[in-house]
């Protein structure tokens, strides 16, 4: 997968990843009325507004994108109904060519972690296989050690899949662990090194492993770092836009050939139509509101190319 | 929710939490016959068996136990049927009276920590409220810092709910980064000062606050110096049972009142049945299967004595 993830960044010459994180507030009014008149304001009716909504994105930024990266928290908060959006979102994502990188941060150990495997690995049902999730990567948390990335490796040397594991992460208060010394070195590069030796074995034909690292784009220095550090790691990159991140602050994050990290945009992309000055009627717009999302991708790619 | 809890285990006498975290291979054959007969060999037959063996299981421990804490990664592998499952089993398990520990694990930033908070806050959808988990508690994972703890403290405030963090995990493999020695000493025992101050709010009337702690029962001396680091913390024991965890190993993990933990078991209660010496005939045990649960809860009952 971290192969394939690496084609469609050279055929779209753009590592940038959409983060498909819907909220009921950045729902177009329009859509908000149809489902709550078909389904009252319920679970659903938020459901079916994130399928049609992350529908009219994909069908705008699929041809200039390499790949979407759905959080399932988004969804997860609004139950099974909400999940079965998460699923169709991804399951449409795929049916338009785009890499799945299902943000889950999901971390365990043993059957617990095979069971989150399933993410990935799909789930056998007494000969019957069902790829229940529609996921090509996920996310992982470090933090219960080997044990809870074992289960997934053994997937990824398997199948074409991917893991993203979180080393240094975007958010303010990131640094209270992750930059806390530790045996002569910062916790994040102890992490690092683990990800390293835990992608060794799966290291594909672009010389990059199938188990990648989140760095975030708030910190360049540390990235350019990290880089040096786990030459056959890639990087998927939160914190751009919204978060500060700026495409000249991520030199350091590609590699010489200008490949080595995928950067996502969220709210900066999916919310567009709220700040384009086209929609000045916001209340009111239709449709049409994803025309937005497209121009956000292709001025977040302009902003890149000042990096790699 | 934590005054609560410890009314609930001075009732029962009894610090055990159930762990319900079915898997298929576990299912009596009578629950797979019928189930895959009405629905298929499908993840919706799995969910109908999960959670008739679940409904087994707490009305016969229900009356002995203060709570249970369902695995999501066993439902989640089924997709949203799964899901769905585990919200019908967290429902059953409360209309019971006990409490509900999710053991999900999360662990995110900002507005995606708030999305997880749904977990034990709900949602609200222009009004309408709505309970989509029934959970009473949750655990969380602190790789992230303060960020992804705040979100659910501020439900903690306002709400009598739980949370449990990871300091000291079970398995194996946890010490790779929580033994290692950050800023003078254990890196466990940086994140167990992160949790005291992060629950210091939330005192209740025992003395305990609403941000308790997981931690292994596998690792006994290093329980014994939490308890004693962190005295306004309740904690969460997996590890006992399978794991290799006893009951004269846990006498550190209580007070002196006899209170300050709860001890998770499993597959030691819910698969019993596979052991017991009256279910000679495990192929074709039926709906009686959880009388064996019944029987390891109050040998685990008799274990725990010894150390509180």
């Amino acid at each position: 997968m971290i192969d394939h993830l690496i084609d469609r960044i050279k055929e779209t010459e753009n590592p940038t990843v959409v983060g498909l994180d819907p909220t009921l507030v950045m729902m177009p009014g329009y859509l908000k009325k149809q489902m709550f008149e078909m389904y009252g304001k319920t679970p659903k009716a938020v459901a079916e507004m994130f399928v049609e909504f992350n529908r009219r994105i994909i069908d705008e930024v699929c041809d200039l994108v390499p790949a979407v990266k759905p959080q399932i928290a988004m969804y997860e908060s609004y139950g099974p109904d909400g999940l079965d959006a998460y699923i169709r979102t991804c399951a449409y994502a795929r049916y338009k060519g785009l890499v799945i990188i299902g943000d889950i941060k999901r971390g365990d150990i043993g059957s617990t972690a095979e069971a989150y495997g399933g993410h990935i690995a799909g789930v056998d049902i007494e000969g019957e296989h069902y790829d229940v999730w529609k996921e090509d990567c996920i996310t992982i948390n470090p933090y219960l050690g080997v044990d809870g990335i074992e289960p997934f490796v053994k997937t990824l040397r398997r199948d074409e899949r991917g893991i993203f594991v979180l080393v240094r992460t975007s958010n303010p208060s990131s640094g209270e662990l992750q930059d806390k010394m530790m045996e002569g070195t910062y916790m994040y590069n102890q992490v690092a090194d683990l990800v390293s030796k835990w992608g060794k074995d799966t290291i594909g034909k672009y010389g990059y492993s199938k188990v990648g690292a989140v760095v975030g784009a708030t910190h360049p220095a540390q990235g350019m770092e990290l880089r040096q550090r786990m030459p056959h790691t890639f990087f998927l990159v939160p914190g751009y836009g919204a978060q500060g991140g700026k495409g000249a602050d991520l030199k350091g994050f590609f590699d010489k050939d200008g490949i080595g990290c995928i950067v996502n945009s969220s709210r900066g992309i999916i919310a567009a139509y709220k700040k384009d000055p086209e929609f000045a009627d916001v209340e009111n717009v239709g449709p049409e509101f994803a025309e937005a999302s497209r121009r956000a991708v292709l001025a977040m790619k302009e902003d890149l190319q000042n990096a790699f």
